[in-house]
């Protein structure tokens, strides 16, 4: 539903979709705990899906707030690395997460669009909805911080 | 490091630690994921302490920013059970998180304090230390709503 | 450069323009101490202007965090009364912000979209820039409380 | 109500209260447009004081929303070069604020407390009560980046 996959030509790939999946499930190997793939990406923004199973519930059949927050936070790392290129040690500095209604069952999507790049801060909006839907079930807004790069 | 656990004259418990725990793994068992238990719960705060091994390590060695989420929501959930009871539907609406050091090797522990208990609406600050350490490595403010009760 | 300003189908707007410029005047008049004023308002988003003086600068010349707290805010406010028409004492329960740049000399403007009207909360996106400009100079999410109708 | 103002070991002033507030008025005179003054400064935390009237109120005659915005920044940028020194150019880079309660009528106060100060970045908790009150009406979290120092 949001507009977030639109290629915004401020911004330039460095790396495609396939090398990006494959460098971060290599030097992030735990994040496959959340089974996560790369959707799309284009200049800007990128969209990832997860597939959520029991254990990633919480009372009242709904999903956790960890696994949204996991979701958010990999599709931020996505997509700044996506950007940025091999640079493992981008870190989370701050993310705010609104959790806005009751995610249908099955699996999830983030949208997530930069609208920061900087040398040392990048700064995303994340829209969290059900896979086949677009209402937008958690909001998050990520900053990361990028270590000096030779 | 902090002075959470002093107890708030301004609150009182509902369930006592042990009832607490009994409670939240029974209505929330997908929360064993990450090891939790209650080390103290006084009137207006708790400390929670967090069993980390390697599934929970991001890129660097470095304790990952879900499972730090993951200890600030449920030691919201649990100070705020610990002072309205068996209210299981209770849910996250917004929780903001800083990443302020990398955690040390090892434990990590939350000290949560409530800095409002409304009607429908809690809000806490939560501090996360290692184990055997003061430095705060990571601050959340969390929301709750609280659903209508009989 | 946001994307914002689409009429987005799952909304509709309850004011005009010219009727919540009218309203929000009138019952909020200390809000005129930063001159803002509704530049556009569609279903789902608002674009609003505000004046920059030097009473709104902090050292270094550029615009005070509270200047631009005050424009997020207010649209925000702006948005949500266009879309549930004259209910006054809707109020701010949190907002975040992330300054992201260093804003421009001259004014300012914030596109603010919903993404978020439910009976009792409301959340937007604000994305903040100069007049004549389309880099972001500070992002926020506000979360307002609406009370109840009748 | 907080405990912030206990003098913290791991911190040691810069200025004391008078050399702070006679620099950051000199520096930032903007900022008095919220009349505030350092009511005490310790290892650790600040208290400040603001002055409320009209101008400063919005529906319902509660004190506005940019008000505690102003109160919140202004105390974090005051325990920080209470710690560092006169370092004017130091910045907000984010601020999250919740609020909390309606406030009294009359004059707000702020406790603010540094949960990290590093060399780039320094983050801080912050407590907003009436000034005869204990009850927290706001709470915000606030990071400021530090310029490079010779």
């Amino acid at each position: 539903m949001t507009d977030f996959l639109q290629p915004d030509a401020r911004y330039s790939l460095a790396l495609n979709k396939d090398e990006l999946t494959v460098y971060v499930r290599e030097v992030f190997p735990q994040s496959g705990t959340y089974r996560w793939s790369v959707e799309e990406l284009v200049p800007g923004s990128i969209k990832v899906a997860m597939e959520i199973d029991d254990d990633h519930l919480r009372p009242g059949g709904t999903v956790s707030g960890p696994t949204m927050f996991a979701l958010a936070d990999v599709a931020a790392y996505l997509v700044i690395l996506g950007h940025i290129g091999k640079v493992a040690l981008a870190v989370t500095t701050s993310l705010n997460i609104n959790f806005l209604a009751k995610p249908p069952a099955g699996n999830l999507q983030a949208e997530c669009r930069l609208i920061k790049l900087g040398k040392r801060l990048a700064t995303c909006e994340v829209h969290i909805t059900g896979a086949h839907d677009n209402n937008i079930v958690a909001q998050a807004t990520a900053t990361y911080s990028i270590p000096p790069r030779d």
